[in-house]
């Protein structure tokens, strides 16, 4: 089915919108479903230049029921901004003003459209950054990143998003605008509505402004590679880092495939095998903390180590920091399907690396494990032939398998992406069932129209496919 | 009027039941009202011993639409656990045990009626601590501590306890159980239920049981004090130390008036002056970042300055440490009149206590300010005559002046004790209409017959006193 948006161009906005279908179709996938083919056009895209403008454009697609799926820059790995019930794509991108740096308290307004990167730069002069920052940091939104509750390298030392936003400036499904949170560092006031809003994928509310915290830059910064002989001597590696309290700002997998295929792609002659990158950040004495990491790691068959505080830091890195593109360009014939991520408690980081990379081995499917092991963080992704049916099917299995580990072990189906479409199946499993419905009672509250996202975190369709409301009003 | 809560002794449950005016007594207040004379006499007392007891109690209080309102240490300073529509009173200090320490994952799983340093004496063998325990570790149980999303000393360099709670079991109002959160160090799977309820004072759900992370004990710790010329010279220094991001652990202030009571309680020939009291943790290179600070706090009219790593440190903290007694007796004539915290951006810290302090001495009234400098947190108290009506009204204008105050500088009416009854009046001006609506909803959802803690965080009692129900039903 498709909505009329026609309403759209009678609105009194300064933002623009099209029915173009180079627009639709530019709003129709995100980096999942560019690859898997289950984008859907919207019926029109909006992009609004104010809460003004979100707030008069929600209010009348909720008069009319019309769904309002949030965009930004469409890099997420679930399908999370796809308008599965068409209606209307709404694109933030516009809004993507840095607003104001407050340094003496550490903090930074901006719309949500600013992309991460931008956020770094404006607040360097200053020497501060953005701590939790996913490594796509100039490929995501900060908008996106909050809904999504992203994280990234540094999370180990310093947390995710959610940690460090204060204030959200929200607007909800029937237009009204409410700031939440505060400015202060530490609040107890009231429910905490600032985190309800945070990961919730634009299905409570549409967030047009946040006020961020910030860090001081650290006087020291170095950081290095480890190859091991084995992937499970590197597994063993980071758990006896983490469990000995070494305190490290960054510390990275790559297991020996994706270190061949790092290896194949920047035809650098690097060892093989199973890779540590890490990196530190001190006030003071971050060589001690260096070599504290070293003595507990050398147990554990270690084959080169080599740190650096200037560009040979950056060399060190690549085979990490390419490894996305080395995934995708290792075999022609192949096509990385399904990236995803699952996190489990540390203790269970070696067993989940295992447990996947066993199976995949069984199956004969290149599966490479990567990720940001310090926090029990596994990402993986299974190249498939996009024409092999079966093969594909098989990439699923391990994929689902992974995901019910990783959930038997006290773990999350999903550690940085959110849930989107990719992990819907998983929410009940992994929450239980009243907690899915004490979800469904806050949705059905805050939306009870059904108009924000629908679709996405809650499967919310029924057998034909038809999109199922929430309430009975 | 009263509840029949005769039904408790018909319950099968392992825990026992009481009407015995003693009983009842010990859960009519907690710290604040216990001053205040606000208590309520629950009709009941309970003291579940397992999940199963909670689940056992709740599902037949809400059928019977009796209030139930969680009881723990009741050290609280809000009047959080205050009975106040009576019914029963639900003490859960029978379920205090530390059910399992996982030192390889930094985690421990508790009973919510376990005691703070309880926390820290299970993990110290291991060299763990959990970070953001409230001054009042051996006076509170780990549950209070969660639903009134407490903070301490420690918080400056740890954060709150909100971000150590990874999962929690939580008996909803209908007696189903549900688990909250994940084992993994992130998530960002569905909406992020266990934030709710923490901070939500026992409203929307019962806490039974809660997995905390844990952190290593430092290899350095430093400690000590410094006294300023005055109490502008001191906030000054606070403020200078947090811009410049000094890595501090702990930074308390005390105001000369404090400093004074402190002196006079400990007769120790203390210096006169504003205090800051300040620790620090590290791993390495602890001297250079408390050089560091010291070249930051020199030029504002530093009196007396020193630090220790041994039990001279202790000496040193005293005249923090043993403030809130130095406060009561003061001056046998005058009681602390409800004591309350603020918390504001670190950039409005000066101001903050210049109002406060300028809008009592004008007023004359003792208001002695002291607290978490470092997070822009303030507690004060003021001494009052118990018989003296104007005092009492004098007294509580400023409290309230400076809680409007600290809201017009976006900052929070409550840093770390929760609304309860003392700042239910300020829930609309912090969060506006529509976030009070928000709350509204999400209680409504979760606890439609208004069982659990009714009357506190919203005020739902009508003009003539009565408790107002939130749904329809």
């Amino acid at each position: 089915m498709s909505y009329d948006c026609s309403f759209l161009e009678d609105l009194s906005i300064d933002g623009t919108v099209s029915f173009e279908p180079s627009a639709l179709n530019n709003h129709a996938t995100d980096w999942l479903t560019e690859a898997t083919g289950e984008g859907v056009t919207p019926d029109a895209v909006v992009w609004p230049e104010s809460t003004a403008d979100v707030s008069t454009i929600l209010s009348a697609a909720n008069e009319r029921d019309v769904p309002v799926t949030p965009y930004a820059a469409g890099t997420s790995l679930e399908g999370n901004p796809v308008p599965l019930f068409k209606g209307i794509s709404m694109d933030m991108t516009k809004m993507n003003a840095v607003l104001e740096v407050r340094p003496d308290d550490f903090q930074i307004d901006v719309e949500p459209g600013v992309m991460g990167n931008v956020i770094n730069e404006a607040v360097e002069e200053h020497g501060m950054f953005f701590p939790p920052m996913p490594s796509s940091a100039d490929l995501s939104t900060i908008g996106g990143m909050i809904v999504n509750d992203a994280s990234g390298k540094k999370t180990v030392k310093y947390g995710e998003v959610a940690d460090w936003v204060l204030e959200l400036e929200v607007v909800l499904a029937d237009g009204s605008v409410v700031e939440l949170g505060s400015n202060a560092v530490k609040t107890s006031s009231g429910y905490n509505l600032k985190d309800l809003i945070v990961g919730s994928e634009g299905t409570l509310g549409v967030v047009t402004r946040s006020t961020l915290e910030l860090e001081g830059l650290p006087e020291q910064i170095k950081g290095g590679r480890a190859v091991f002989e084995s992937m499970d001597d590197a597994v063993a590696a980071v758990f006896d880092t983490v469990r000995s309290g070494v305190d490290t700002a960054k510390i990275e997998l790559i297991d020996s495939l994706a270190a061949e295929m790092a290896n194949d792609y920047l035809d650098a002659g690097l060892p093989d095998g199973s890779m540590i990158f890490f990196e530190f950040h001190a006030n003071h004495g971050i060589d001690e903390e260096i070599e504290f990491f070293r003595s507990v790691i050398e147990s554990h068959g270690v084959v080169e180590f080599e740190t650096s505080s200037d560009e040979r830091m950056d060399e060190l890195w690549r085979a990490r920091d390419d490894l996305a593109f080395a995934v995708q360009q290792y075999d022609p014939d192949l096509s990385p399907r399904h990236p995803g991520d699952v996190t489990v408690p540390i203790s269970k980081y070696p067993e989940i690396i295992r447990f996947a990379k066993d199976l995949a081995d069984e199956r004969e499917i290149l599966f490479p494990c990567f990720g940001h092991a310090g926090d029990g963080n596994v990402h993986y992704t299974a190249l498939v032939d996009p024409d092999d049916e079966e093969m594909i099917h098989t990439a699923e299995e391990i994929y689902d398998a992974v995901v019910e580990r990783a959930l038997e072990y006290g773990g999350t189906a999903t550690g940085e992406h959110g849930i989107g479409m990719g992990k819907r199946r998983f929410l009940e499993a992994e929450h239980g069932e009243i907690g899915v419905e004490m979800m469904r009672k806050i949705k059905a509250a805050f939306d009870p129209n059904d108009v924000l996202n629908p679709g996405k975190v809650f499967p919310e369709t029924d057998e034909d496919g038809v999109r199922v409301r929430l309430s009975d009003d």
